[in-house]
């Protein structure tokens, strides 16, 4: 059967890196693609921009969309525009790509089943999956959407099977269309298991390398013929040990709201890592040190 | 006034990537190369390799050298073999490549002050000029060695002006030339300086990168359609973060070992930083949390 992607428009709800990039790609692969973004000047360069075959900032532009992707900030993810909530055609599946998957779930269930109680005949709650395509680049805004930036990336689902809430499987099996038709490799998990993961992964890192900056900053102050010295020193290893701590502010205070619990557990386990190694720096205990290191070193390769 | 390292052969104990690529570099140069390795299967490589106009596994080889360029482990420096001592000019000056720098300068006083009263006649230890070039690549041994290793990177010297002891200008002049000659950077600073920038600036972020390796590894564990979560998820920036965390534990090891009160240092500062941010998370202290991680992003351009 013809994916639902290709029977029906698709709607794309923000225009930034991620709706950006998937306007494009749907495009060009023969899609017909409703977006709806906050401002007007988005819209006009969007649609300069091809991002999409309508662009507007009137909700309305979603009707007749028989998927809707939800490509907002966290922030605005999980305090919809009510406008946006009324015009979500009741027949539509809708998908989000936040990098938080439990709120996220809890906060939709709870809103299309309010929409339900209020006689308002959006969405079923059970045809709402939530997902997450790891794919970014440090650009953002209209001008960050490019070709191909899911290819080869996963995607993950992390639909619900419990007595009172479950994912409708053909809904599922439409968004991994849409996934699997801009080369994603598409994963289905547990929503807390994928938030433990990316605190882990993810948001961890965040805060371990802005730590980093601050470190260097506080322990630095030395100088060195007029420049200071560590910042003279810092070499390519500094670099890339800072690339995500080094990033977006708002998105990483975003992540970290929205996945506290996880990402103050990773930091637990975080805490234990770094006192060991930490330990057996201040005992000078080197044969354990470097066996430590050499685990660390072997256990690397896994994650690239 | 010709450099030192055009009058006179320049010796090179050690043909890893330093080395290596000091001897590839000199010999492009149009200086002498004399060389000298611990093993013939070395000596032989870089023959083929043209590391250097002569190899040997003898000691006799850094003969009539008038600038001698210690390009060992750190754990060889710090101890190095009698016959290397016994063999280095009287009248040469001598430098080192090594990446902490008050240990070598106090051990290298004292060998060379041994020496001078045991009636050795080996070099003055005004003329040992501690340096490190601040250069590197994940490559390690013979093969190592690049042409351009040094271009553009900074090259560190930290000359001593004590009553007790002092660099001689002279022999400071030398190094910088040869430094100069490469396409480095020459900086000059106090060693205490050098080794709490690079505590903050390289060896913590290979704790840092590490502890971020292990914890992964102990707060994963859940699976996703058979593959190990935590590792199917893991992005660019996990990669970028761990980098150095992943490297060779031996050289962690060794860093961590000569540098252990300057990196014990870094570490109080880094806890500092990491526990200001984490308790803006535990409190849901979300504005202070973003102006914390601004604070972080604004600082990183500076280290680059």
């Amino acid at each position: 059967m013809t994916p639902l992607w290709q029977r029906e428009p698709v709607g794309v709800v923000g225009l930034g890196l991620i709706g950006g990039s998937l306007g494009l790609d749907l495009i060009a692969a023969g899609a017909r693609v409703h977006a709806l973004v906050h401002r007007p000047a988005t819209a006009e360069r969007a649609r300069e921009r091809g991002l999409a075959s309508a662009v507007s900032t009137d909700p309305a532009v979603l009707q007749g969309c028989g998927l809707v992707v939800l490509a907002l900030p966290l922030d605005r993810l999980l305090d919809p525009d009510p406008a946006l909530l009324a015009a979500l055609p009741a027949a539509a599946v809708i998908t989000d790509v936040g990098s938080v998957k439990g709120p996220v779930l809890r906060r939709w269930r709870e809103l299309l089943l309010a929409a339900a109680a209020a006689g308002g005949g959006g969405p079923d709650p059970s045809r709402f999956v939530a997902s997450h395509p790891m794919a970014g680049t440090a650009r953002a805004g209209v001008e960050a959407g490019e070709i191909g930036l899911f290819r080869d990336r996963p995607w993950v689902a992390t639909p619900v099977a419990t007595p009172e809430a479950s994912t409708d499987p053909a809904a599922l099996q439409a968004v991994r269309e849409l996934a699997e038709a801009l080369g994603a490799r598409w994963l289905c998990c547990d929503a807390e298991a994928h938030d433990r993961a990316v605190a882990l992964i993810s948001h961890l890192p965040v805060l371990v390398g802005a730590a980093l900056l601050q470190a260097a900053d506080a322990g630095g102050g030395e100088t060195c013929e007029g420049a200071d010295l560590v910042r003279a020193l810092a070499s390519s290893g500094f670099a890339d040990t800072t690339r995500v701590g080094g990033g977006n502010p708002e998105l990483g205070m975003l992540m970290a709201r929205a996945n506290r619990a996880a990402l103050l557990e990773a930091l637990g386990h975080y805490h234990r890592s770094l006192s060991s190694l930490e330990a057996m720096v201040a005992g000078e205990e080197w044969a354990p040190l470097q066996q430590s290191l050499a685990r660390s070193a072997l256990l690397r390769p896994d994650f690239l």
